[in-house]
C-alpha cells in the first residue's frame, strides 16, 4: 500500500549552503539555505555587516521574515523600518523591499516566499 | 498625494495574547499572536508542557513551522518527526499534521499559514 507523505521536517544544515553574491544586486553576499518546492520558498538566512539584499518587488508571492538575530533596515515602498530580533517584516504581495545589515553584528532570520 | 505603503513590520509584543483552549482539538491551550490578513496568517506561538494542537487538515493553505526554542513532536500523515529549534516543519497543502509538547520545557515557534 502507498504511503501518502507529504509533510516534512527542514533540517537547515542539510540544505546547500549558498553565498549568494550581490544578491538582488545587494552588497557583499546572502548566506542563506533554501528549501524550494516552487509553492514555497523556505529560507534560513544570514547577512554580515555590511551587507544587503537589493530592492526587489514580489510580483507573485508575498514574503515573511522572522529576524531570530540583531536589528535589520528594510525599506519597503520609501518607508524605512527597524526590525528586531523576535520581530517580523511582512512584504506583500505587489509590493518592493530592501534588507540592509547597517549594524557591527550578523542579522539572522527565517523566511518564507509563499506563491500567491 | 496618496503615499503607497502596504509593507508592514510586525511586532508580536503589540497584538492580541491570545490563550486558545484546547486549540483544535488539543490538550490545555495554545498561546498566539496572530497577525491574519486573510492572505497569510502570521503567528508567534507557545505550547507549554503537556500541552498540543489537535490534529487537522490544511486545505485550502499550507503552514511553514519555525522552532526558535524547544523540542516538538509533529505527527503528520501517520509519521512522527522530532523537529528542534532551528529547525523547520512544512505541512503541505492537503496534508495533516498535529503538534505535540512532551517534554519538560516550553516550545517557542513563529509561523505562517499562506492561503494557496
Amino acid at each position: 500500500m502507498l504511503r501518502k507523505v507529504i509533510n516534512m521536517k527542514i533540517d537547515f544544515n542539510k540544505l546547500d549552503a549558498q553565498k549568494l553574491e550581490s544578491f538582488q544586486g545587494g552588497l557583499k553576499h546572502f548566506d542563506a539555505n533554501i528549501y524550494n518546492d516552487g509553492i514555497n520558498k523556505i529560507i534560513r538566512g544570514k547577512l554580515i555587516p555590511g551587507a544587503s539584499i537589493g530592492l526587489h518587488t514580489h510580483d507573485s508571492s508575498s514574503e515573511i521574515i522572522f529576524i531570530t538575530k540583531g536589528c535589520a533596515k528594510f525599506v519597503t515602498d520609501d518607508v524605512v523600518e527597524y526590525v528586531n530580533e523576535g520581530e517580523c517584516h511582512y512584504c506583500k504581495k505587489g509590493s518592493s523591499h530592501t534588507l540592509i545589515n547597517e549594524t557591527k553584528e550578523d542579522i539572522e532570520f527565517f523566511a518564507v516566499v509563499p506563491q500567491q
